[in-house]
């Protein structure tokens, strides 16, 4: 074992037992090293005030060396911002100005001791670094049986863990608490789970409301006084998106201090929040009342990033700081929410009104991109392809049952013939 | 295992038996998801022409949404080619455009048969990229004594591989392709080696020249013909800036056909040759006779990225593909380079003038960014420190005697100043 990483584990057993007995191998093994080139360039950064040959970048007249037809068609930047390597944390302000947007917008982590975002190569980045942090072959990964696909590859494919999957809804479609409680209780035996938590979910676009957040809490809160030791991630893709009266803020507040079994992973980003998916902007974020378990935790994650991608593009880092700090950041997005919510709220109108019979259920909604209709007399593959052989229009098809049509990429005053258009694919496939 | 996996490998037991033996476990269940929503986009993509509801992103008047505050900084460039994602294989054209630039760069790549580059974030995802699909537990990883520190944690600790040193240089300070070789033959008893090639080579900026690249290229085909299957992975993150009488090509070229059981593997980007260093923009590009096996050994590759980070940014590769495509990039970058050259130059001069008696070596160099100095009579961290606290100097100590500078960050009329400073640093360290 590596010093280093010898260090931050006797830290961990030391202020946070509960945090080190979930790491996996790798996470025992990794750590950033600081003693290397990167601290003596950081060093050097702050003490080197005549010449600095430390620099793994080339410089001309104190500027990183460009090529002028880049800068000309970036010229509303400083090309310090874009062109040197950015920290492999990310850009100490941007870390910042995420920080302040998570209390705008979280005002229950009012006193909730957590640490210092560290950007990601967006939201994949960040689960990839949880799976190599926290999962080792044979560990439990919680997740409903509506969920985005990639877990299986993030978790399972390459971290070698179980996926374990409840069912998302109830018999009343709601949230189902009961199911994911027995879900994680059925790990005691592994002592050890993974849960991940999608709100606004992805593919059905639903969000619990506060008491079934309050049972979700105390399923998590339950497995963990079982002897469990929890890694409560939240996905939070699309939040922000909440269009009725669902919780509107993520569930990381909540499972912050929850219990010393408990740890809270923030996974989040400006991907789908701030209409900026290619920039692969996202962040991880740990809580934990030890400030030295934080340090640890994130010295770990450096060594996750530094060992797969050095660190993220300096470029899209600028872009979503520029757009943070904007004055007109505010009003964009709104106008922007409106116009997303103004498709949900029309895509539930039309499938309240009666008018497609009992062709089809639909999945509780309320948020983010998508929602899932549940087809119950023909196979949603059958309609997929109908729908796109003959009418031109793309929807996913889900297992055997679910369609899921992203209102995201359909105007207003589309949707209205999107749907009487799949009422009529189902109508006849199901007539074939 | 998965039947795409699956189906993946049995290709690769067909037609490439002996690339199949190289992969790692990691790499043998690795597939690319391409059944699944992402499939289903790419169908929709081409035949839904009436309305497109299987997009991740938000999309409004038929353009991806994004706040005015954003493209208003990036006017040059349309907003599908900002932010939208990239696929995960990188931007088409961008593949076809580094392909080209390889040709062009690389004559001798003529007729070799070889797969379209693939985009990485950057050279560390393209080398981890390497770890994750080659390396496991224990399986060697052959690289010289002087070496980029990050390979350790990429390959040694993420992966468990064991880092195999040999001497960088022999006795008459050209490259020690006897040492190499010995490294690669005792490998035998495990039947598999990665070795890292990285010219120009960080830290000494040493390229070898036409006689040692044969020895090089020889060492690894005795090691083939040994029995041994090598993943040889030229790591050319420095290429082109070669400023005097070394090869001007990657060694790719010649691995690419060397021996069935070599599997030439080529890591580089526009990082360091476009001094881009923060896009984050790279290539991994295979080597094979076989259509098919370079077809397996791409979509193995995309499952990796779409697990680790999905896929690269989009602003970044459409920076570079500007670039590539401009007609002024020729100009522009010729221009650096020369600035470079007269770097690298003005160094050699300095160092053979006689002015510094023998206060030190100096390990041969001739391209990249940086060289090395080789302190014979005090400790290279001394001199650092000391470099550091009295003269703002700013240097990185390697090891006990080794001391890099980089001249890509040192004017050329301040280079006199510089080593005249290090070398009264080296004298007072050691009159102490």
């Amino acid at each position: 074992m590596n010093p280093l990483a010898q260090q931050l584990n006797e830290t961990l057993q030391k202020e946070s037992p509960n945090v080190y007995a979930m790491l996996s191998n790798l996470g025992k093994a990794i750590y950033f090293p600081k003693e290397g080139i990167l601290s003596q360039s950081a060093e050097a950064k702050t003490k080197a005030t005549k010449f600095n040959a430390t620099i793994g970048i080339a410089t001309e007249g104190g500027k990183p060396m460009h090529l002028k037809l880049i800068q000309d068609t970036l010229s509303a930047y400083n090309p310090k911002d874009i062109y040197e390597y950015a920290p492999p944390a990310g850009k100490p302000e941007l870390r910042s100005a995420w920080r302040a947007k998570m209390f705008k917008d979280n005002p229950s982590l009012e006193g909730v001791s957590f640490g210092n975002p560290i950007v990601t190569n967006a939201l994949t980045h960040g689960l990839s670094i949880v799976a190599d942090l926290f999962a080792d072959e044979g560990d439990a990964v919680v997740i409903p049986n509506k969920n985005w696909e990639n877990y299986e590859l993030t978790f399972g494919i390459r971290r070698g863990a179980e996926i374990v999957e409840y069912p998302l809804y109830n018999e009343s479609m709601q949230f189902n608490s009961a199911a994911l409680r027995d879900a994680l209780l059925a790990q005691k035996g592994k002592g050890k789970a993974i849960v991940l938590l999608n709100f606004p979910n992805n593919p059905t676009g639903y969000t619990p409301g506060v008491r079934e957040c309050e049972e979700i809490v105390a399923a998590i809160h339950d497995a963990a006084e079982a002897g469990i030791h929890v890694v409560a991630v939240t996905d939070d893709a699309y939040f922000g998106l909440f269009f009725e009266d669902s919780v509107q803020e993520s569930l990381f507040s909540k499972l912050a201090a929850l219990h010393p079994r408990v740890l809270a992973v923030k996974v989040d980003g400006a991907t789908k929040e701030e209409y900026v998916w290619g920039f692969r902007v996202g962040f991880i974020t740990f809580a934990s009342e030890s400030q030295a378990t934080l340090a640890a935790l994130e010295q770990k994650t450096l060594g996750i990033i530094r060992s797969t991608i050095s660190s993220g593009p300096h470029p899209s880092q600028t872009f979503v700081l520029h757009a943070l700090q904007s004055p007109e950041f505010e009003a964009q997005k709104a106008e922007k929410f409106d116009i997303m919510k103004g498709r949900a709220n029309r895509v539930k109108s039309l499938l309240d009104s009666g008018r497609y019979g009992d062709t089809w259920e639909y999945y509780p909604f309320n948020s983010g991109y998508f929602m899932c209709l549940k087809l119950t007399t023909v196979t949603a593959e059958d309609v997929r392809q109908h729908l796109l052989n003959e009418y031109g229009i793309g929807t996913i098809a889900l297992g055997q049952t679910d369609l899921r049509v992203a209102f995201s990429c359909i105007e207003e005053e589309y949707l209205e013939e999107l749907f009487d258009t799949i009422h009529k694919a189902v109508t006849e496939v199901a007539a074939r």
